[in-house]
């Protein structure tokens, strides 16, 4: 192993990566894939700390990643640090940067979870739940307002969902996340606990609303 | 890390906290957790011994409370040690409180369990299911009686509970729980581990009404 | 804590208690709780091992039980060692003990899953199911045989199942389990591995039962 | 427990075992015990290494396997280490052979997963689900792509399904699974991590599935 903290890139990053982030993002990754939101190599998490961005990367089974297997980029999503040894950046580096730039987000994940896949077959343009107390847990709503996540057509390829993404984010002021078609949701937040916090309150949500389908409770 | 034993208000509460019970709510947030009553900073428990009320504070990953963050209130509710670092106390404290007082309670919990909330959608003023064994494991039922728990309607603001919640435990002096409308359900016990039993066993009786109605077995 | 070796019968056990034994069925209790089978004090494991009977002790929370809380029996059901403090015997005891003299089992154990109990409420006298795999994990029981589990009615205390349980296992000699209404399951095996994998086995085959029914799937 | 690394047949297998392979195929089957994969003894993961395949052996707890416990064979399917204890070699050997020889595959797992047994009764001779994301972590499948995955009948004996197995295998040249009715599923990739990747991807279109029947969304 390579020491993690050696720099890649001296010029566009004098700073030296954090070794507890990159901990921490594999901390997260094992909670995700317990979750059953990064199963079968999907899904993940990155954190912004100190102008870095530490990000996991693509292809691999998440909930064994390594610190040293982790991309660190600078706030422009250049790589300043990588993992060597064959790994790859994450197809959704161009999507977490959306969320950075134009949210300025401190996190933002990347979930499989079959609850958000399913919430995506129950609603057109956008996932609608309203009354929830779990609400609450996103930032910017109360227990009796509706909640309101765009859908974006899922692409071929990740990369390819950047620009619909991007315009996800810019007509949903409000939304903390993009819900993909058939694919899963992107969330973010201010830092890693309001990320994780907002994506396991959006995650209920999901399945409450699959819930009350089944249970023929009205969504409306 | 400032020592957990400090005490904040010497005047009100010279006994010094414990700092077993302090593990111990930690350790029961982690279960809470796994078992899905304490995503996205929801859910929670409270333990009174010695005359100490230990509570979570609000806002925070459950999952991953440390001893020290632990508020600690007197029998009143006053807070008597409280974690600083920029924690607050739970809005459920006076909810809490009245369980604390109204019962007797030794411990209190709120659990934001998807099947909790899911069981006040089939239900008008009070959830009921009968004839179900686990019903035993609730203090004061048989295996062939009816458990009803009542339903009270959400408010904007946890601590706007407090009056309704009040109500519902003084009109329904069998329940060891109150549920809250598509919100979750708040349950105690003379002890942690009556409550977290009783919290067990209401938890499989919502689940199992929902099933029921999936399976089109009768409830009644 | 006493000695978890000493003897409180001598005359009737003059065999001392295995730790390894005790902490096989806390490990096993902790397994169960995780698999949903032992919430709210529910549930429990007994293993016989050198003409003794190593058994949890009644309505405390299985997943936290310790070496010294085990009682244990002889072979004809008599307490030879008592955990003290307080613990009670097992109302399950007279239960387990129609398997172990009956059925000669070396293990038997109780299950409150939830797909057991739903079973229940989708047959009458016999939960019946046939051609799948999981069936050969029960002994006796080939891939394309049908398997029969006994439904017994439940009663108000659990010490009043053993007259009507005797009944369905000397009336049900193929069967290694016997279910109870609205209640759970009763499973044993020749010592507590295969008492284990037919826990597994008969549990995969509620839940099957429950699952092809809300996909429309004829069990038939 | 007897050297791990001595050999049994010098002749047909000069090489030793590696420690590590072995520790891995029990880590794997305690990760596919947890989800659910491997109940009641049933299914397993063999891993090809350098020439030699690690095999669990049959009918025995896969998450309490420890190293020593493992089958080693050559790359004939010969056994060239075998662990002794009673333990006999899988039933699954011969089917695990044939995605040995005929996909050079380096891992192959088999899986008693509910999703993947109920998966076979929606649909006669083929799995078939189509634009789904998670189809991308099978190899060869993008997003918008059908994924198709033959089912075949089950037998009585599992040694019995190796000619139908290898027709399927042949019939279906895209296909990393094979689907048993009523049974569950067969699955291989080119290393363990690629064969685990598509055993997690396949499992959640098998849920998929299941859950659009569910919600009444068109699998089509």
């Amino acid at each position: 192993m390579k020491s993690i903290l050696s720099e890649k890139n001296p010029k566009a990053s004098p700073k030296t990566s954090n070794l507890k982030i990159r901990e921490l993002v594999c901390e997260l990754c094992r909670n995700f894939y317990q979750l059953g939101w990064a199963s079968g190599t999907g899904g993940g998490i990155s954190i912004k700390e100190d102008g870095l961005i530490y990000m996991a990367p693509s292809g691999v089974q998440k909930e064994r990643l390594k610190p040293e297997d982790i991309f660190v980029l600078d706030a422009e999503g250049n790589v300043s640090e990588e993992p060597g040894n064959g790994l790859k950046l994450s197809q959704c580096s161009p999507l977490f940067m959306h969320a950075y730039k134009i949210r300025n987000a401190g996190a933002v994940l990347h979930s499989h979870s079959i609850n958000a896949m399913a919430a995506t077959l129950l609603f057109d343009k956008h996932f609608k739940i309203k009354d929830l107390e779990m609400q609450k847990g996103v930032e910017g709503y109360g227990a009796f307002d509706t909640v309101t996540v765009p859908i974006i057509d899922n692409t071929a390829y990740e990369c390819d969902l950047a620009d619909s993404l991007e315009q996800a984010i810019r007509d949903n002021p409000k939304s903390h996340a993009v819900l993909v078609r058939r694919h899963g949701v992107y969330v973010w937040g201010k830092d890693w606990k309001q990320a994780k916090t907002h994506a396991e309150c959006y995650d209920y949500l999901f399945e409450a609303a699959g819930r009350m389908k089944q249970l023929g409770v009205s969504l409306d």
